[in-house]
């Protein structure tokens, strides 16, 4: 009954978790998959799993046990899909597939999560040898298997062969409201609605944005945490009450998936009907992502504090010893105590302070990614990016829209803060936010997402910052000299700081 | 009447300010120099400079006029000190002195900001062409010329070699009270005292040490304007006003370098009586250092959100349009409003946040070097580290005995914040830094330094943080397991989230 292709559409290298799900979702699409794993266990369940979520004796996914077997089964040019770990791994698959023939105008495309410059440095290296394309993946494993969002770049050429692939497993969005269209079953498909995936620029373009959309991530995942730890340990609410408030906020701005799994998390119970989330270890795992997008703000000077909090926190909670040691001998405030009613409006003061911080994540985010554009020459569609991540990724939220729409009202945008929009909905909340900063901080509870968001915003929008001390400082010390306000732009001024004669020095 | 000597005992390229001020300041404690700069002014000016200070017609400084003739002039095995700027011109110096023939056991000591790692793979590049050694100076023109503080590192051999040279011209502490002994006059040294010079370790060391020094001296200058502006934009005291206020502090134990500084730049008038600093544009530059510091805290996940913030502030700063467009955009809070009494109370709080934020700046900077440290096998020794800080950089100030003292007790010190002096300052002092910051937060004046260094406290000092909703958020979508605090250490936990079975799958 075997029905075997003559030649399969597709080749699949790395049936991980997230690969296995990436070729069971393209075989419900239609295409036939060459599959191969250096554990040829893990082919094997692809295969047994698609056949039993399938029903039926066709073969959609047919086994490879060598590189030059998969080769020999695809239609020329070839299309291969790498899904393994980020880094090494890459380069040993790219060298097994070169010494098994693989041919100048074949398409690998690294779905991984590779820092953006090896990208870049691996399509140079192997372009003599296949194109190298890239394309994150998000949506962790559900993403994977009903539609994730997907971040293409490198050669256009490889694009026009990848994009009907790409379009057909993405995650849609119903173009008219913006929302996901829910996909959940093996074998149901989605034919209409706007598909999360285009085209980002040349290479590395799509890694540097996937690594900013986690580097979002990591921001949004933190300010949740911290408004769970304030309602958690400042205002002693249960699991369960907390899950309530969330599900409720998840009904307003804030919806999205990262709410909406938080509140499963803490309603979630163990064998003998404990919060299980009471039970997790305060350590929290880093795979690298949101430390690059940190990196790169600094280094290219896009101000990005909530990401950086975010990241400091992961490393912070893993020295659980250090913070049982200084617990006893750092003091804290007294507990505050609230009255119904005011513990009523400090939590609608939380959300709004958890809505704004939000906003300013994002608007780091998007910042970065321009600074960079205008850096490396790409040409990014911000309004796309945003649309792209309104499902299937782990960052979506309803959200997304209003950030695809700002970029629609004006694409040369600067930073999402001065968009109508958002700049009405930031002074609309900013002062219930600040309540909640200051109550916060008095009560003891980090939350440096969420308090460094509002020191963001609060310099973000001030004509005039302190930096004329800090320039008199370096002039002092360093004769680093400086500009004036009343004197022409450009011009630079060094002066004999503390000496009697007033001398200034026009540089 | 020239008695040029036959052979001096030290060559010198680059006369900068910072290069001419170190060669007057090693011919002030008895040592020839050979000069060269491509630039031949600055070499007649050097030497004009000497004459003039030393009064004579004895030439200490010896022009040259090439490489070549600047190898001639020297003792064997030669001694030559660079005073370039950091990156390319330190490697055209270094082939140009390969050019002229210097041998493999001739010693350059690059005295630039070299980023750390460039010095490691330069060490490793002119091995067999000569002994690169580094060393780091701190303290700005004055320091360069009347005692810096002084960070080497690299062969051990070169720096029997290079000791006694430092030691001289390096900045001197009183033994008994570990405060500066001030040198302000040409021909002036100081015999006596501790120099602030120690050897850090192997190549590249030194430098790293003196990138996590500048990495402080960002957040200590950073968290001096934050205080300035909410003094100068929250409470609208006048610049003299100011001053006296930090005149005031600089008694106590922020008595420092920078504060005093800082009182001379608010009180230095322009030629029509009007406060300068009101004058200076409020646009930061920066060179580096300090934002090579904020990337590898992230690097080696050691927390430092207060010298990160600071970096930041200085990229919000240079977007000064933006902020301007932004400001008629952005609500604030109105202005509040003090009585004389709630003035003085909140001037004491801000006295303490600066204090205790200054000592999360440094604790951040040591655990930093620590974890660095760690991670490329150096033996740093924190004490001496401190204690070449008390003086001559720019750094200085009164607080590094306190450091010196702390390591001295124990030389494993994980954190300064768990040292007894130190975590009783932050103690007594945490509820009043909370007060100026919660105040500050309504106030609407932007201080992330200050305010993030009380969320770093608040969270160090927190036994449980909430990455336990983090690890459940991660395990939920990307299956990235977790750790179970009622289980062994170390077993790792992945569960169905959200399916009506509570299975856990145990990794």
């Amino acid at each position: 009954m075997n029905q075997q292709p003559q030649q399969c559409d597709i080749g699949f290298i790395g049936l991980g978790v997230m690969g296995k799900n990436l070729v069971l979702n393209l075989a419900d699409n239609g295409f036939t998959i060459a599959a191969f794993d250096l554990d040829n266990d893990k082919v094997s369940d692809a295969i047994k799993q698609d056949k039993f979520e399938n029903n039926s004796d066709i073969e959609r996914v047919i086994g490879c046990s060598s590189y030059t077997e998969l080769l020999s089964k695809l239609k020329s040019p070839h299309l291969i899909v790498l899904s393994v770990p980020a880094g090494e791994p890459v380069d040993q698959v790219s060298e097994s597939l070169i010494g098994a023939g693989i041919q100048p105008d074949d398409i690998v495309i690294d779905t991984g999560n590779s820092l953006w410059v090896d990208t870049v440095a691996r399509e140079e290296k192997y372009k003599n040898n296949f194109i190298l394309f890239s394309s994150a993946v998000s949506g962790g494993e559900e993403g994977a298997r009903f539609g994730p969002s997907l971040m293409p770049s490198g050669a256009p050429y490889a694009w026009t062969r990848i994009q009907p692939i790409w379009e057909a497993i993405a995650a849609k969005v119903d173009p008219k409201t913006g929302k996901p269209l829910e996909r959940t079953k093996p074998g149901q498909i989605i034919e209409h609605g706007e598909p999360c995936t285009t085209y980002i620029g040349p290479a590395g373009a799509g890694h540097y944005v996937k690594m900013v959309h986690n580097g979002i991530e990591y921001a949004d995942m933190q300010i949740i945490c911290e408004a769970y730890h304030v309602l958690r340990a400042g205002l002693s609410l249960s699991t369960d009450e907390i899950a309530d408030i969330f599900e409720q906020w998840n009904q307003g701005p804030l919806d999205s998936y990262l709410m909406e799994i938080s509140v499963e998390v803490l309603r979630h119970k163990d064998n003998e009907g404990k919060p299980l989330v009471d039970l997790i270890l305060d350590k929290a795992g880093q795979k690298g992502t949101g430390l690059w997008t940190a990196v790169s703000s600094l280094e290219v000077g896009a101000p990005a504090p909530t990401i950086t909090q975010a990241v400091y926190a992961r490393s912070i909670s893993s020295f659980k010893e250090l913070r049982i040691a200084a617990e006893p001998l750092l003091s804290g405030p007294e507990q505050i105590t609230f009255s119904a009613e005011e513990k009523h409006a400090f939590i609608e003061n939380l959300h709004d302070a958890l809505y704004c911080s939000k906003i300013c994540a994002y608007a780091q985010g998007f910042q970065l990614m321009k600074l960079a554009e205008k850096e490396h020459g790409w040409q990014l569609n911000f309004a796309n990016i945003a649309k792209i991540w309104r499902a299937g990724c782990i960052i979506r939220a309803a959200f997304l829209q209003s950030i695809t729409d700002a970029f629609q009202r004006n694409e040369d945008l600067e930073s999402l803060i001065l968009d109508e929009f958002f700049a009405q909905q930031l002074s609309k909340n900013q002062m219930s936010w600040r309540k909640a900063i200051a109550k916060i901080t008095l009560m003891g509870i980090p939350a440096g997402a969420l308090s460094s968001s509002l020191s963001y915003y609060d310099s973000m929008r001030t004509a005039v910052l302190p930096a004329n001390l800090l320039q008199g400082q370096r002039d002092y010390f360093g004769a680093h000299t400086f500009e004036r306000v009343d004197k022409s732009k450009g011009k630079k001024y060094h002066v004999q700081w503390g000496t009697p004669d007033k001398n200034m020095i026009e540089i």
